[in-house]
């Protein structure tokens, strides 16, 4: 009689996102005559950018023409994609990534959920709390954690740092050592972020105790500060110690495209076995690489045209970023985040709980956020709002918010 | 100190098809003059059709455009898309399948990698000798098959079940019970199936041993002979028993454009869990859907127009089958496949061993297949041609074997 991977029926609820979804489609109904602003889910509003819709056509034609037919791609990626990563994202930075040191995949999602795959189930791991939920749920699914307490929202055997106004939302080394140290930089959902230096001294404290950092860098393009390191490879020694997750949905618009990619050095091993070998075999045994046209989409993402229409649509979501948080602030929250990063992340007033806070947000402005205590039990008492809404909406937004 | 997963180590050697293509590339770099014909790997050669071309395009335009933008899809897929695939895959031949037990993917090599991890690391696995390597590599890195004897290429926790011309390549019972079967039908690499009759056997087996099968209908599309199921849901029973996953790549070219789905019926279940939530909890966490222009693509295949025009698609195809089966029975070799499914699997002349043969094949007619050993014991003594290549090809390639 088969059975079960019972890791499975440890895992507490539903996602968070399908709860949100859930409690406005009541009030929607509820409610016919109130216009909902959507400030929630981190989803794209603004169309593919000229340059890419351009590419997609022309690969769209290369399929319908037998000269030009493309079938299986190379598991990894196409080596136009790799170059155009390496040479882009990682050389130009002064980071010394080939072109196949670089993983093609379906997303950073896909990515992110897979990686804990070809590491021990005997591994710990350490996350910020609050935290992305994947990283801790593939970990559970692997039967990784240990045992759920619903009192405090915590897995018995993850190490969280927790990420508060108290430590300015920066993760400090964790008492106890962890084998896997999941880092996402620029923060979802916190917005904020660390100093290069602050980050080197993640890299020193990784290579020093033998943990791997999976780094998380979806939100790289929207870092403005000079000080804060767009990958990790920026840091002296991470390349003994660090895979970088890289997306192409939040800094090219690609949610419903599906591209993103990940960075395994050679240099990574653990004693003789090499990091990069095992997650090749992975991709060739459970992967068949990412669509062609949706590769030449990415190889658009670095063209001359598609930079500029790019910088474009990053500048349309940080203005949004930062008439959230200017009208926030002037509407007297206490607020974070939306300066390296697509988020905002504001203290909840008058002690609300996160839950209480989005009832409170929904009803009386019709505005849905995301409640921090999803993200972990650190994330109590705040609440997310992001900048991928069109200008109007979030204009309308924060003036229903400032009224309140 | 992280550790790794160490059952990738117990993987032997590389992949099948890595090692086809570099002995094809010595050989070609010391033969510039030989002109090679490609009958190896599975991949199709003609272009998309029209209907899905135009399908494409026109979803690449509604994401240039804000008003008809797509971000993240639904996890599971569009519902356009699994309406599509219920109607016409299962609805339309009497099978009871709901859009919402379908589950939309990046192709079935990724699902079929995937489908062990919501099992029991306990489970026991029972594989057809030949199989597609996959099945077995995908279980061998979640730890479920014991060790590699070498000698034998078995591994010591699994069940194989011998498909060879002494049963006419249809699997008999195992005399161990299996708690997890994987058939694959019509099949990979032996081109051979089994009658509705013998399939409505397996599912009363798996029913009445408690197993669940996974069912891989890949090659669905290549069916022929009316005593022959199109999905094992046609069968009484299958609903507690069956998960099925289904590809585009063969029956629409898309094996560079990637799509599959898989159903998980509601009724199959492990004690009270159901295997169809778990399933939706995978997918919620680990993947992120299907690109919105390639779910469009798939619903194309469905269309009117990209029926008819796969109809012909898949009788090119046939017809090289037809080529390459007659041609080698003229030569004098034995052979099977090639009625319900575009793989011909011919017997070795003269006692070579399949490597033997493959070496042969490429020095004496500059045609590459793949070596049956590649895929199992039993195939040992066997050889795959694929009738993926141009009707023109094909002609060749079998003139230069007849002329051996």
């Amino acid at each position: 009689m088969f059975q079960i991977n019972d890791n499975y029926q440890k895992l507490p609820g539903s996602y968070l996102f399908s709860t949100i979804a859930k409690k406005v489609a009541a009030f929607s109904e509820a409610n016919p005559d109130k216009s909902i602003i959507r400030l929630g889910i981190g989803d794209v509003t603004q169309p593919i950018a000229p340059a890419i819709i351009d590419a997609m056509h022309k690969a769209v034609d290369e399929m319908a023409d037998v000269k030009t037919f493309r079938g299986y791609a190379p598991d990894l990626g196409y080596e136009f994609l790799r170059k155009a990563i390496s040479d882009n994202d990682y050389k130009a930075r002064g980071c010394d990534i080939e072109a196949d040191e670089i993983f093609v995949s379906d997303g950073a999602k896909s990515d992110s959920g897979n990686i804990q795959e070809i590491f021990s189930q005997d591994n710990r791991i350490a996350v910020c709390d609050p935290v992305y939920p994947v990283y801790v749920d593939s970990n559970v699914m692997a039967g990784r954690t240990g045992t759920y307490d619903a009192a405090t929202g915590m897995w018995s055997n993850v190490i969280y740092m927790p990420c508060t106004r108290e430590n300015n939302f920066v993760p400090e080394f964790p008492k106890e050592t962890p084998d896997m140290i999941y880092l996402c930089l620029p923060n979802n959902p916190t917005g904020t972020t660390i100093t290069k230096a602050r980050l080197q001294e993640w890299v020193d404290y990784a290579n020093k105790v033998g943990a791997v950092i999976i780094y998380d860098g979806a939100y790289e393009a929207y870092i403005s500060e000079d000080n804060v390191a767009h990958s990790i490879y920026e840091c002296e020694g991470a390349k003994t110690c660090a895979i970088e997750l890289k997306s192409f949905s939040k800094n090219a618009g690609f949610t419903g495209v599906r591209l993103g990619y990940t960075v395994v050095p050679k240099e990574l091993k653990c004693g003789d076995v090499s990091l990069h070998g095992m997650w090749a075999r992975r991709h060739g045994t459970k992967f068949n690489g990412a669509p062609y046209i949706i590769q030449r989409a990415g190889e658009a993402v670095y063209s001359d045209a598609g930079k500029a229409q790019l910088k474009e649509q990053i500048a349309y979501y940080m203005k949004n970023a930062s008439t959230i948080k200017s009208g926030l602030q002037e509407a007297g929250f206490e607020v974070y985040g939306g300066v390296n990063a697509p988020y905002i992340w504001l203290k909840t007033p008058e002690q609300m709980t996160s839950w209480e806070f989005f009832d409170y947000l929904l009803e009386k402005a019709n505005v849905v956020g995301t409640p921090g205590s999803g993200f972990g039990p650190s994330g109590e008492g705040y609440f997310r709002l992001t900048a991928f809404g069109s200008y109007e909406n979030t204009v309308a937004a924060l003036d229903r918010i400032k009224a309140l």
